[in-house]
């Protein structure tokens, strides 16, 4: 075993450019341990269990800022799993950047090709922590903290290449009582999903992709998110929306899960191109925060069927409980009302999504005098699915139907777009289409 | 010593409970040990050096995740020094918000003052992870992720409360015949700067106080900015701006520099509740990166006189080193040029700023066919100074008059507001205003 070199020793350039020149698609514990200096910066062991401790015994304990170099994540890059493309699987990153495009009239298939293999190789160089060869600011590509850039067709986009391998449900859901669409905020033939744990790395990443695509496109919307700051708080914590409440508690996690509801099997009868891919429903969904803080807090928590502080169920004390949509009051109430979000949303459990929503906050001007709204808050929800159509819809209309929560948020955007396998990174994502 | 915990026994709940108890304004080492769960979660023994290699010793090496987790920041608070306003010197947060109010013209001084009581009771809750009285999601006020709220007040404030009080200073600046300022950019009777370290802190922390603002005021402007993500990259590191450029090399940073720059002394000749504090110029500067984007490396590292990878100067080989204005080529010219950004901001040295600058970037919509301009982007310029007139001015002056960068840059927003300095946490800003 070589010497450990102080943390003093490992420039964090040197370390940076170590790391892409092993291009590991994420953090190993190796690449961890040497960040910290607790593995020489040239050395090739891997250190773990005692001999990490023994490691660290001949130095003095990390101090603070030690462990928080440690931790350092602008180099990361995402995990880009074969077949699937990335941004849906992904543990959600911290910010987001939804666009839509319209293309232009005039666009051939062959031009749409030509278009999206531009972004691709944009994207797969910019993921992977390399600029792409038009950039003029290259020095900004090279922390990708965990960029994802995801690419949606749109029922324009298919319509022109290969009509013929439109998948049924790539059309505009139904409305719904509830919906006050605008166009703003809705459709798009073509669409760019692109998610970071740094502002700068994504305003960098959409800049380039948005230059690419300015030729041949006319941006129709664009819809920019956040969740809690990366390293804030313990990985894996479920985050808060702007209601307050913990969202994201109930979701497909495993792999045998994702395959179930958001792949695309290759047995599922739909087209090769959409092999491996899934279908992304964006809706905007605007939350009335002032009428939101009149209610009390039995008011809110019944509305969803779980407590505000942890989470839990109301039936449960812990945020993972299983919710007991049975129990009963004293009174012969169900516990979980049945009007409540969670009890809606799953009904018989047959339907299942992926949900991967972004918050939305904008401080307004002008609000003047008590009793104006402060700010245009909600969600940019964002649910993947194998079918739209049979998982999402039924979802969709049963909590229109009847969902507590509707008295609080309203539906002002809603686009579908079907989202293409990958081969492998920098290929054309479903390229089966163009052929 | 107390047998150490294993990092599984200490929910991050209770830890978060734990610290807030201990109500430190900053991250002790201590509370990182603990947050690791290698002390006790009830223990109140501080682990240092040997003892705690010794302790780590004892269980296995910290994984990633624990590292990750010892490493969050949600539940820190900033540290308040006595006698000045946070979120000046405060290491520059990750996102801020900018707000400035106009005041309702029927607002008397007494109820001004009440206004400011509110805020300040609110703002000194939520940078100590407390949830305000009012606080209908009182659960993500735990989490205050470094916030600070810095309070200034504009010539209308302080002409309605005190005008024999009003520093000279406190007014527009002239015009530059670089300005293309735009009325929903500028001006301000009250401005709330608001840093956090996560934005979901920052949304809720800006809604509690525009709800508490709104009956007395309207929002003039409201300006979001952000930085790279707190933790992405090694502590200390410069951020870049959306050209590029690393930004940030050269401010004061000791206490020696900040009292000779920034902060207003009790010797200044400025009336009493301005001692300790400041003043704040924020310019709103739009960065043409398109046009940018056209200029050769050589051509854009002129323009500032710093190279874009290293961020050093043209005459140096490292970030920090000191440039070298006499320097010249061959030829005979320099090699920081005449016109150079740096050679123009720094002039003879003799006026000094405190740059706290974020970037802002919107992508646009509509931008088709080739050539149009697909971002929004600039710099928020945010600068303190003990006197705007005597420092910020002459230098802005001279940037007007000559500098490469403006060719890519137009200030569209222009204000000023006095700083007041603090008693205490909790007090009224520059409370001697209003006795
Ligand atoms: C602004 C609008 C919405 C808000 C604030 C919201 C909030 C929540 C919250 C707090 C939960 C409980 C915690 C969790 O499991 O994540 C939840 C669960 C859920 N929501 Fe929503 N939701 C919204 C819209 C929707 C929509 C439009 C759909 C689908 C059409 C949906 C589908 C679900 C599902 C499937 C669950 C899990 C239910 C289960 O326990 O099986 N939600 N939502
Ligand atoms: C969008 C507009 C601007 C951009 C992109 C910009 C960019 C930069 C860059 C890259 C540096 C060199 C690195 C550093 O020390 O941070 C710098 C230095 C500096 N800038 Fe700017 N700047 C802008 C506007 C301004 C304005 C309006 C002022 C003041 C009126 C200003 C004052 C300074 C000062 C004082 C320095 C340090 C000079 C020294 O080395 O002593 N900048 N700026």
């Amino acid at each position: 075993m070589s010497e450990p070199t102080g943390v003093d020793g490992v420039s964090p350039d040197a370390t940076r450019a170590d790391e892409s020149a092993v291009a590991e698609h994420s953090l190993s514990r190796r690449g961890f341990v040497r960040m910290l200096g607790w593995g020489g910066a040239g050395a090739t062991v891997a250190l773990g269990g005692r001999a990490a401790v023994d490691a660290i015994a001949e130095q003095s304990a990390p101090s603070p800022e030690e462990l928080a170099r440690a931790a350092a994540f602008a180099f990361e890059t995402a995990t880009i799993e074969s077949g699937h493309q990335p941004g849906i699987a992904t543990p959600q990153q911290a910010h987001a950047s939804f666009i839509a495009f319209d293309l232009d009239a005039s666009l051939t298939a062959s031009r749409i090709k030509a278009l999206l293999q531009i972004l691709t190789d944009d994207s797969a160089r910019l993921m992977t922590g390399t600029a792409p060869i038009a950039d003029q600011e290259p020095e900004m590509a090279g922390d990708p903290a965990g960029l994802t850039v995801t690419m949606g067709y749109g029922p324009g986009l298919v319509d022109r290449v290969n009509p013929a391998a439109k998948p049924s449900w790539l059309k505009p859901l139904p409305g719904y009582k509830i919906d006050k669409l605008e166009d703003r905020w809705s459709g798009g033939d073509f669409l760019l999903q692109i998610c970071a744990d740094d502002p700068i790395t994504l305003a960098h990443a959409r800049r380039v992709l948005l230059k690419d695509a300015r030729a041949f496109t006319t941006v129709r919307w664009v819809q920019d998110g956040f969740l809690g700051a990366r390293g804030a708080r313990v990985t894996g914590t479920t985050m808060r929306n702007l209601f307050g409440q913990l969202d994201g508690t109930v979701n497909p996690r495993t792999s045998e899960d994702l395959g179930q509801v958001v792949w695309i099997g290759s047995d599922s009868g739909e087209s090769a191109w959409l092999h491996g891919g899934s279908s992304l429903v964006i809706r905007r969904i605007s939350m009335d925060l002032e009428r939101w803080d009149e209610v009390d807090r039995p008011g809110r928590e019944a509305s969803i069927g779980r407590r505000l502080d942890s989470g839990a169920p109301l039936t449960g004390t812990n945020e993972h409980d299983a919710p007991d949509f049975e129990a009963r009051t004293p009174q012969g109430f169900h516990v979980i009302g049945p009007a409540a979000h969670i009890r809606r949303a799953r009904g018989d459990g047959a339907e299942r999504i992926l949900r991967r929503p972004y918050n939305y906050d904008t401080a307004l001007s002008g609000a003047a005098g008590s009793g104006a709204q402060v700010n245009d808050s909600g969600l940019i929800f964002a649910a993947y699915q194998a079918n739209p159509e049979k998982q999402f819809a039924p979802m969709q209309a049963r909590l229109a139907e009847a969902d507590l929560l509707n008295t609080w948020t309203t539906p002002i955007g809603s686009a579908v777009f079907a989202i293409p396998g990958l081969g492998e990174l920098g290929e054309i994502p479903g390229k089966a289409l163009f052929e």
